[in-house]
């Protein structure tokens, strides 16, 4: 890692970061206006494979109108599917909407399903492809920073239902991402921090410099400059690449470190009802913040590596403490029990992912939750 | 192939069929007695697992009691999920009510989900365990000869919807097939000959010796013989498994040799709308004499052989011609329109397994709807 961004190609190529999966690779390519040549990219790739698009109203408004041309400019048929915005879209009711209108449409399984927004809509759109005709390929046009380093990479996919997040979804790598930079500038500030979260828990996890690196270029990051942005978007990529290609299906454990931050993350997110109360990197900060905290009262972990951890996000714009989270939140055991919901859990055991310093997150498989409402304890002064 | 059938172990043991999948496989255990035994097979795998069975009423009503005992015997936690019998329940609402089940059981990745009854329970079943928390174990118990001989084997699951059967779905292996052929007693044996057409069908795709064995012996087959009954079900589970392990995922083709009989017959399954009137066997039967026929008119096929596939199915039965469907069919360019719509059609062209004689099938990926018209005016007498 560098200690100043890496330049783009002088000749507006964008950054590939390739997925080497065993029969399945992909590439991720970034940079601004990808939008524009999405269709030029899949038909070299795919040839003249029949398209269904799936976004959301708001990202329709800015985006789909180009899309919709590029795609024609290059000859593929396509039609689209609009959805409202927010969480609530990843349903079963969403999931029967999209799958008909897929099947209407009467595509075949080497069509493409395009997911063109932010997480949300990559989730339910490859669990769609991921079960119509037993799988279909898609295509990730992730138009959030959080979706662009997270979500659009690595295959999971999946629906929420009223017993929690995410838990149902299918393995389903993407054939190809386009990770298009430019889309970031329609993005509320808030949301750019949020997505932030994400990249800076990739240097905490196995990648000190980038983490360093974050610390003095993190306003160049947060402020949309397109080289710090693109430098920013491909190493969270590589990152995530790593480790989903040693653990494609989160068997083999590796990949449970990238839900650093997301067992407490998660937990507050189902309390504050997945909106605009906590949007998701939210949680994933304060999550952050907490994992290296509690790792510090456990003893594994320097307690100045918990404090710079928790002084960049805070530099980041971005909350860190249970008492940031605006209004009230359940009582400790009350959030036990949700960590204990939630998917990644062994015989009553909680997993979570600890640190032993900034880069040198670990796999907890055995924490005791009297521990976990201790610690929580502590963080609300008692 | 022998002439005569394999003896039973002498020692009550069951036949058991490997299935050698790279990093999932899995054994199918044949015989009598395996509901009982269930519970003590899955603990010897498994160790102490919590499982959830699906199942239907019909099929509850024979074989969930004495499963239940087995895994209370064995020191497992179970609960079940009853469903209504019949095609209808392969739907979006079963699936989402049943992976509610599931979650309300609060079934962790490792646990299990056990299918107890037919292909309809088996592919919903298998769905569901394929889809909670990203994939859950399962294990098939199949109480249809028709399930015990392909659905059951394979990994194939999913659901229908009102544009077709089996469009949505995921491929998902079990970790354990239990086919207990005690079970079948309970059949009608207009269901043990709609399960006799599979059986046969896999004789005719690559194994004249299985196909000449079953000529001698379909009387002991159908009439439930055990020695005879667990040969043949062994037999097609070998020649199953061969080919899945071949092309799990149906993509090299060879896969494809299964739905010998199965493009004419999802059209007539569909065209009397999936009920008593033409069960899935006896139009997999029609469909297979149907294919052979056809594979004569183009000349691929000796019409000696055609006629020889005809008349053992007719011995057995079952069902050969249009005409013994009851009642009155679509005409030819709505049939043909029936196969389009079938998940097995790339670029306009119909594939059709197709054959140079028994044992020789052979996947035709291009096969212009108008000759399957003229065909269809054939077998119609015009």
């Amino acid at each position: 890692m560098t200690a100043s961004p890496a330049p783009l190609a002088t000749d507006g190529a964008p950054l590939v970061v390739p997925v080497p999966l065993a029969g399945k690779a992909y590439d991720i390519l970034i940079g601004p206006g990808l939008v524009a040549r999405a269709g030029a990219e899949i038909a070299a790739r795919f040839g003249a494979v029949a398209v269904t698009i799936v976004t959301d109203e708001a990202v329709a408004a800015h985006h789909l109108g180009p899309l919709a041309e590029s795609f024609a400019a290059a000859g593929l048929a396509h039609e689209s599917v609009v959805l409202p915005p927010g969480e609530q879209t990843k349903s079963f009711a969403s999931l029967e909407h999209v799958v008909d209108a897929v099947l209407a449409q009467r595509r075949e399984r080497g069509d493409l399903v395009v997911a063109l927004g932010g997480g949300v809509i990559g989730d339910l759109a490859g669990f769609v492809a991921a079960i119509v005709r037993r799988g279909m390929r898609f295509v990730q046009i992730p138009t959030t920073l959080l979706s662009q380093v997270d979500s659009s990479v690595g295959g999971k996919t999946g629906i929420n239902t009223p017993r929690g997040k995410n838990l149902v979804g299918a393995f389903h790598q993407p054939s190809l991402v386009l990770a298009d930079t430019a889309t970031l500038t329609t993005l509320s500030p808030r949301h750019v921090r949020a997505g932030y979260a994400e990249i800076a828990k990739y240097g905490l996890i196995d990648d000190p410099d980038l983490f360093a690196w974050l610390e003095a270029n993190h306003g160049a990051v947060t402020g949309l400059d397109p080289a710090a942005l693109a430098h920013a978007v491909a190493a969270s990529c590589r990152a995530k690449a790593r480790v989903v290609v040693e653990d494609e299906f989160e068997t083999e454990g590796a990949r449970a470190l990238l839900n650093l931050g997301h067992t407490f993350g998660h937990a507050l997110e189902t309390a504050t009802g997945y909106g605009e109360r906590l949007i998701h990197g939210e949680a994933v900060a304060i999550g952050v913040a907490l994992a290296f905290r509690f790792s510090a009262q456990l003893g594994l972990c320097p307690p100045e590596d918990a404090a710079r951890v928790a002084a960049h996000l805070h530099a980041a714009g971005l909350p860190t403490r249970l008492s940031d989270v605006p209004g009230d939140l359940p009582d400790d055991a009350a959030l036990v029990a949700l960590m204990a919901q939630d998917k990644k859990v062994k015989r009553g055991k909680l997993t979570f992912i600890l640190a032993r310093g900034i880069g040198q997150s670990f796999i907890a498989n055995d924490v005791d939750p009297a521990a976990v409402t201790a610690f929580l304890g502590t963080e609300r002064g008692r």
